[in-house]
């Protein structure tokens, strides 16, 4: 399959790819005037076009196809978790995004916080369009503003099944059951230092089923492509 | 729980940390003599000790009491994949490792080779030996010798349930039914460029059953990791 380029405006009959994407179809793809290509804005929406002009930075597309597919509306995965540090929150998010979750949620815990001053989305939406091209998603994975887990758990909609990845967390089989059915499935993971015994109280009456996982203790980031993986399984299935 | 310390001797009623391990007991947890520790040799032996000496370079630790943990006969996890490249092989060792995964298989493909002069099997024996500290695992990963695919598919071991992560692998509903019962569950994972229409054919000959994922398209080290998590859960259910 060709590469797909990354612009966020695809609203007119043309568009400019610049920044990295520029620079990718520019210096490594060297692609030329006349040269078909193929965008997509990380919102349903990919055409085929071909290349009107090259700068040195720019590249400037004429539309000739649209195509446009909606977003889930079933069975969507969001991951709640506090950030690991460094290279790790990076890597989480690239993997989030491959493994097709929706959402990702930072959560601020007891025992961690997520500096204002240190947390740079942007850094990490180069990581998600990255990831997007690579598996060829249409929809870029969110990522919401960090949120206290207090205030995520009180804000839980309707038809959202919650989840829990805590080695501690003891719930009614019940919960655990009702699985498959629901809109969204979201899943609560903890910082390093684990949640709280109130944070795990509050998530079980919010009615959060635990996911367990055999044996070992799992990193934040092993936790979420974990959740990830279980949750997406669950919600095709 | 306390930390715990790798040392691959514990034959004997004294054992020695040294190059990492002692550094982190010295200058990290600055340890003394007559300072508790525990050790474990990630091949089912924790014990305890108390640090004897602590030298510059090496700490000296005299064994009190020894417990030895069985290794998992049934429900093994085995992870068959082209090594990705650079920090994405380590990657994909450090997190198999969290996840339980018993044996890393790396894979010669048409489409992969594994350049003998690069391939470095101490180094990711150090991230495995840091995951299972982590994770509190108490028999390291292996990470076997290269393999040719089509030597490894010819020595499939009865008892062994093998499986393909392949987005176009067909084979029989009977197949893919038969995964609970098996005493091993190997999954293989492809290169980068995909495996071969003769390497699927003969992995399905094989009885390879498909590991599908909906939607995206896997990285290896994503694949290997998804994988983990299904076989796993497979394998304790």
């Amino acid at each position: 399959m060709a590469d797909r380029f990354f612009t966020s405006d695809l609203s007119t009959a043309t568009a400019t790819l610049s920044g990295p994407e520029a620079h990718h179809a520019l210096h490594v793809l060297r692609l030329i005037v006349g040269d078909d290509i193929r965008l997509f804005d990380g919102a349903g929406t990919t055409v085929t076009g071909v290349v009107e002009s090259a700068g040195r930075r720019d590249v400037e597309v004429t539309i000739k196809t649209r195509s446009f597919a909606e977003r889930r509306a079933e069975g969507r995965v969001i991951v709640a978790a506090a950030p690991p540090k460094g290279d790790r929150l990076k890597w989480m998010v690239e993997k989030l995004t491959e493994l097709g979750v929706d959402e990702y949620i930072p959560l601020r815990t007891h025992r961690s916080v997520v500096d204002a001053a240190k947390w740079k989305p942007d850094k990490l939406q180069a990581t998600i369009i990255a990831a997007a091209k690579q598996c060829a998603r249409d929809w870029l994975m969110d990522i919401a503003e960090p949120i206290e887990f207090a205030a995520l758990i009180s804000d839980v909609q309707p038809g959202h099944s919650l989840h829990i990845a805590h080695p501690y967390a003891v719930t009614s089989q019940q919960q655990s059951a009702a699985l498959g059915s629901a809109h969204s499935h979201m899943v609560l993971i903890g910082p390093e230092g684990g949640f709280t015994d109130d944070e795990v109280e509050l998530a079980v009456s919010a009615a959060a089923a635990p996911l367990e996982w055999p044996g070992t203790i799992l990193r934040v980031e092993t936790a979420a492509i974990m959740a990830a993986v279980m949750l997406r399984n669950l919600s095709v299935s």
